[in-house]
């Protein structure tokens, strides 16, 4: 359970060890992160990935016990299995693979692998790529192992991720007795029009890889409990999916803007979770869909929907990053599972990948 | 404190048994309601008023022990001096001096005196009007020594409240994940605009003794906690304070109206605290308003703001009301007060109503 690895990342490492990679740790407030590398010359291919996984949920809700991997008519159940130990399991073996063919490999095959993806992610991948960019290093291609399938294996794959801005608004009124309401100012009498305005604003009509940029309120409280006491304040939470087609600085001050011309005394805090970022087809969307045509039979989808990923840390040092795994309709659900065919595919699919980008 | 006598009727009664009234008790859960009266014959003019008191507040921001009365510079300090044991002194003593000088008075002279007026206000005057009802027997004028003064004795007296109609709103969406508003319906966006609407709706323009109805929202929670997720429902109070231009079942159905105008898929509950109720001036107007003037040299302001007293359960028998006692500027907080002068004006006032009255 997210930020424990408990293990995992050991195993990859011997595993790893026994091919020639080189290793450093990067362990931090008990989260642990690997960076290995083998090769010194040339374009890097990173696979990227997170050992740790959610809470199991309702245990009583399980058929089979979450951390003991069950295999059931071809499925493999288990909490992470899906979400992403398929994957991982998918890149050690195709590398093995590949370096058994490919021992003299151009460029530099790497994994950047941590324990702090489904938690906070403060002390996992952003620790990486901030020593790499420290010593000018970079990474030119990265899968994140990210379970990217919809229906089947390689239906889809994401060549980038809308960016994420949240904010805290704390309006300001003045608390009064009901009966005089000439004598408070009710802060969500104010806020009422704003915030629908705020829902109602056109952002932008997204771009050919982006969906329109959409803001969302999650939170939402004001009242003293009492139902005669206009209240002094009310508090909001909102948060905002942004594709490339706006910047987090326009989208603050658009709100800003927003809440401003319709008079509300109003604080807000920002935080911006992740930069969108986007991989044009080029290198190695190509030599992934092509991977993917092979052994599945059919060209991925190209999306940037969904939540946040690491590839939004990735992304800071110019990569280009893909993300590609397994189905993802069970993650994050009681009896998570992948198909275990599908391991084999996806090991393949890895391992073309690996073929078609640093074959020597 | 509320609904607490501790004494205070069993006093009322033995100075009023004196006189030759007659008792009714109508004590219920932990309440304690008396109904007096004396006559037999004619018209029914009632003294009105509570026992109880609400809480201290910050003990510590007292300057006198609330619960011990304490005179300083001509002022009574004490919880409930003003709201409203003064008042409830200047009716008994009033009472013994009228009766002195008219014992063979018209009318009836009446006493309704209850525990429950500054809690639910349940078991208080409502049981009382509920048992004259039950005998078709009914009040002709009626005084409630609330304290209706602003800045000086008699400056103001009350000839009726405006309603008071609460509702509780919830919304009902589709909870689901910020990234993926589509598979979700956020009840703060569909809310918005539709809590705006009544916010902004104009109800009436009042009339000449009422000021317009105006609607105010008192709590509004949404959201579980997490920025991540859309709720899937959204709670919400509100209170409108009405005038008699209006009807509560007009308003309810305009406020439903304008929600579902707004496709708001909601539930609403509605609790009508009290019906408006106006004296126009006539008999009890006129007869108030000599006495006031008589003893302050000034005609009082009549007025029908503020928040709901008993007034809207007697008015239930077709009684001509009016609110009449001290200044409450400190009434419900720390260091409540009355001016010692005023309790002696307000008896000669409220003795100067009887005689106007019921003088044989
Ligand atoms: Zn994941
Ligand atoms: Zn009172």
């Amino acid at each position: 359970m997210t930020p424990e690895d408990a293990g995992c990342q050991a195993l990859m490492m011997s595993r790893l060890e026994a091919l020639g990679f080189t290793f450093e740790i990067f362990d931090a407030n008990g989260v642990s992160n690997f960076w290995a590398t083998r090769g010194d010359q040339g374009p890097t291919l990173a696979f990227a990935g997170h050992t740790d996984v959610v809470p199991v949920g309702q245990l009583d809700n399980w058929h089979t016990p979450p951390f003991a991997p069950t295999e059931i008519d071809g499925e493999l159940f288990g909490r992470g299995a899906a979400d992403m130990k398929a994957s991982l399991a998918a890149m050690v073996v195709a590398g093995e693979a590949f370096i058994a063919e490919h021992p003299e490999h151009r460029g530099r095959l790497a994994f950047l692998i941590t324990s702090d993806e489904e938690g906070p992610a403060t002390d996992g991948t952003v620790r990486v790529v901030e020593a790499l960019q420290a010593r000018n290093e970079t990474i030119d291609w990265c899968i994140v192992g990210e379970p990217s399938s919809s229906e089947r294996l390689g239906d889809t794959i994401k060549n980038g991720r809308r960016g994420s801005l949240g904010a805290v608004v704390t309006v300001h009124g003045i608390q009064g007795h009901i009966a005089y309401p000439h004598l408070a100012d009710n802060p969500m009498h104010a806020a009422f029009a704003a915030f629908d305005a705020l829902t109602k604003e056109h952002w932008d009509d997204g771009n050919e890889f982006f969906m329109p940029t959409s803001l969302q309120f999650s939170n939402l409280q004001s009242g003293t409990g009492a139902t005669n006491v206009i209240p002094g304040d009310l508090t909001a939470q909102f948060n905002i999916r942004f594709s490339t087609e706006v910047t987090d600085i326009y989208l603050r001050h658009r709100c800003e803007e927003i809440l401003g011309r319709h008079n509300l005394k109003f604080d807000i805090e920002w935080t911006l979770s992740g930069q969108p970022f986007l991989t044009e087809p080029g290198v190695l969307v190509d030599a992934t869909s092509a991977s993917v045509a092979e052994i599945t039979g059919e060209t991925p989808t190209l999306s940037t929907s969904g939540g946040t990923s690491d590839g939004r840390f990735i992304a800071a040092l110019g990569t280009q990053i893909v993300e590609l795994g397994p189905v993802n309709r069970s993650i994050h659900q009681v009896n998570e599972h992948v198909n275990v065919a599908d391991i084999a595919r996806l090991t393949k699919i890895y391992h073309g990948i690996m073929v078609r980008l640093l074959a020597a």
